[in-house]
């Protein structure tokens, strides 16, 4: 093959053998589309008389759940390609193995990780990983640190910047994330009953939307670490012991608290959802305060790890002035805490909305649970600089919920 | 020519005439090397009988001033003719007009600017410049707000921010500025008299050097305009009624208040100069007082027409929010003060000195002008962020001159 197509599930198997003899010729192939993202497609196939499987994801030149006249470039594959390969490399294998990148087809065949779940679908099962703090901290410390000026040599640094330049996807998040949350957008995917709230609360607060308009320009300025970029719980598979974190292909150079602060949201909006949905007391209270420590802990172990990381690896003689490392990781937390609060105004009013909200059967509890997330959010970006400690974090949300 | 050599005064006519034609078949050619800087080649071919004149600036593959053991990509030639063709389109003539960049002998022939003078030299003679101020600041915010991503579509800026990326430029600045002076580093350029000052004063006072360590990975990471990259008195061409900007090869993205806090810092450098020198005392307080209000209508004429500007051009949504280009422009100012105090130490101690400094001639004068250019540094970095007009960087001059 030489020309790109879009790949079905009729030609994805011989498309995955002419790439790399995967299957043995006695395989019982069944072959399934399973992504449920904006901008790509997945294949799972597998040989279910030898019990092996392959992923293999397509970039399409346009966005998925916007149609072709929202067209994008595929080469955002490579990027991601490449990315997961970093990564992989950083935290000893906590994103999935890729076996090849083809730069005509833009697609990347991996592992298949289908023993484990969308983490936004398991906790909404009410499920725990008792793994998933450590193992996110490891990744999130990591891929964060290990790629800053603090560690890298500032020239290779700066070569990785330059082929991380984003800007496509970047585009995206400036305007869903940063900009149309902000006003009455057309773009936005907002609930009749969201739009006077919003008026009221957001829209014409412009001394609110002065600190959304600092964290924007943090975001598109502050080339900190080379981020995922997209480090929401639709973006990361769990099971029991594993944690592995997919679709890096937002990832450029940008702010440490971005990715934090994705993560951070999408436990609250799950903490917020759980309160509006679970009926039985016992099981509601019980994972309400099993995300409630998730958070502390996220935050309290990514500063630990950061630290002691920082002590092993820095290597940039001025970052190793006493004092700076403490500095450097405060306002990062900072961060953490003003993206944890634009990502929950996003979800709830801007394009892209999660399940944890939308899905709430009762439009009462879902009209509080919303306007909840968007009065919470503000308190998080407002009050960024006072954020320290993971006590802090659940503070936050326990103000809500007393 | 398909290879690259190294031009002298014998071959650099051929060369001109077999890039451009530019002179006449009866011309009555002079040729001089110029270059004082660190980095290249610069020579100026006159044609006496026509009163012609061009300058041919060629990149040495190594930095000049310390010979073949410190080699240096020539490419940066590159970079410096388009900032050249950019800066000059968005100043509308504050740089020397470019005619052609030769990509085989990373030499750029352009405009000779010979009835001017370098201003380090101009202002070490006591003359001032009536339109400096006026020109300076407008090059300054144009060419700063205009490649911002308060003005430009975000992803044009990540493509120009993917062009200037500028790692071995980067590097020297980021050595040579941020690193070395704070410690006895080989490198450094240090009087004698200066070591223990810097060991009582600088090097071990951890609690300042976590300042300057904040302004170093500011200067790595804040990817906010495009900079002149190394904007001192020396860069900087004048004459009673124009002022042109050259070599702008450390140009990159990075934090507007370096280009700003470069040049204050040199103004303050020969304001000192000037107070250990000049003997005769009207002449020596009237060009200090030349001095204080020049830098005093830097700064404020730089906020009056960065503000104005800003209303003019601004594109981005969250930018037009009320009270952010206040915040926005604070904060640059801040920057200013931080790398003001950043020039003035390594221009006393580091690698490359300035002639305001090392050129006084009385032996004690020059002491105290060194250490007390080396304290007022520390009171600008320190006292950065209470720093927000020209008055405010006037009363810190004038602080130790009362």
């Amino acid at each position: 093959m030489s020309k790109y197509y879009v790949l079905d599930t009729e030609t994805v198997f011989d498309y995955i053998q002419s790439q790399l003899s995967y299957f043995s010729d006695d395989a019982d192939i069944e072959c399934n589309e399973i992504g449920d993202g904006n901008l790509n497609l997945v294949f799972r196939v597998v040989d279910k008389k030898n019990d092996k499987s392959i992923i293999v994801k397509q970039s399409l030149p346009y966005v998925r759940c916007v149609g072709e006249e929202w067209p994008l470039n595929i080469n955002r594959a490579e990027i991601e390609s490449r990315i997961l390969k970093i990564e992989h490399d950083l935290t000893d294998g906590l994103v999935p193995r890729t076996y090849k990148f083809d730069p005509i087809m833009y697609a990347t065949l991996m592992e298949d990780l289908s023993d484990h779940v969308i983490m936004r679908t398991g906790l909404l099962e009410l499920n725990q990983y008792p793994k998933f703090v450590e193992q996110i901290t490891d990744f999130m410390v990591k891929t964060l640190l290990l790629t800053s000026d603090v560690v890298m040599d500032h020239q290779e640094k700066k070569a990785y910047l330059k082929d991380f330049i984003n800007p496509e996807l970047c585009d995206i998040t400036e305007a869903l994330v940063y900009t149309e949350p902000f006003y009455n957008a057309e773009r936005n995917n907002i609930d009749d009953f969201m739009i006077e709230f919003m008026e009221n609360n957001v829209w014409n607060d412009d001394k609110f939307k002065l600190e959304v308009a600092k964290l924007k320009f943090e975001f598109m300025t502050n080339a900190q670490a080379l981020l995922h970029g997209d480090l929401h719980t639709g973006s990361i598979f769990v099971k029991e012991d594993s944690t592995k974190v997919i679709d890096p292909e937002f990832a450029f150079y940008g702010p440490m608290g971005y990715d934090v602060g994705a993560l951070i949201a999408n436990l609250v909006m799950n903490y917020i959802s759980t309160d509006a949905m679970v009926e039985d007391e016992n099981r509601r209270e019980t994972h309400k305060e099993y995300l409630l420590s998730s958070m502390r802990d996220v935050i309290d172990i990514f500063k630990e790890k950061f630290l002691s990381l920082w002590d092993e690896a820095v290597t940039d003689e001025m970052a190793k002035t006493p004092g700076f490392r403490e500095c450097y990781l405060e306002s990062v937390i900072i961060d953490t805490a003003g993206v944890t609060g634009c990502e929950m105004i996003r979800r709830t009013v801007g394009l892209a909305h999660v399940k944890d909200l939308d899905g709430i059967p009762i439009v009462d509890k879902k009209k509080k649970a919303k306007k909840t997330n968007v009065l919470m959010a503000k308190d998080f970006i407002v009050d960024r600089k006072s954020m320290k400690t993971g006590q802090d974090f659940v503070d936050m949300v326990r103000k809500y919920y007393e």
